[in-house]
């Protein structure tokens, strides 16, 4: 899938990005809401800028630290993350990232 | 799917990340022999650490820009990108980014 810029505006290097690889367990109750509720709050941060996705693996992107750093400490985000570890994923591999160069490219007549 | 680390040995940040999100156009000749050569031969590299597959989204983890400058100018390297825009891909994001965090969840019986 493309990645999704907010107000359709692609940020220009250097952002950050937070990426988050999954695997899932069988019985996911709750995650399909939790997981609309959660991306829809962090989209609807300043700080955010957009997304890719995946099944997965969710990539935010994020103008500055701080703004991931106040995501990481929102109430719901604290509820998902706990919940998910308690019931949702078997594994997890989640990493912050500067992102220093960015490039997306559309072939002819697929934009 | 975990993330692979070459060797087992998942390393501490700082190290970087070439992510490479994708959608492919329906005909893909020659796309899976090229993609498995090209995978193989980068993880041959001594700079390269390991790397997170899921379709349409490929991770590759390396230890510095150097190494990965050195993939981008190999020449198998070169031949796929080639291919890749003017054959294969519709679409594709390209992010090379310095990860300043890195963490791994293994829930209970699943490492």
């Amino acid at each position: 899938m493309q990645t999704f810029w907010k107000n359709n505006i692609a940020p220009k290097a250097p952002y950050y990005a937070v990426i988050f690889i999954s695997e899932k367990k069988e019985n996911v109750e709750g995650y399909e809401e939790m997981n609309e509720q959660t991306m829809n709050t962090a989209l609807s941060l300043k700080g955010c800028l957009g997304y890719s996705s995946v099944p997965g693996n969710f990539i935010s992107y994020w103008d500055n630290m701080n703004s991931i750093n106040e995501w990481r400490n929102h109430s719901l985000h604290k509820q998902a993350k706990e919940k998910g570890v308690k019931q949702w994923y078997k594994y997890y591999h989640s990493l912050i990232c500067e992102v220093k160069h960015s490039h997306e490219f559309f072939a002819n007549g697929f934009k």
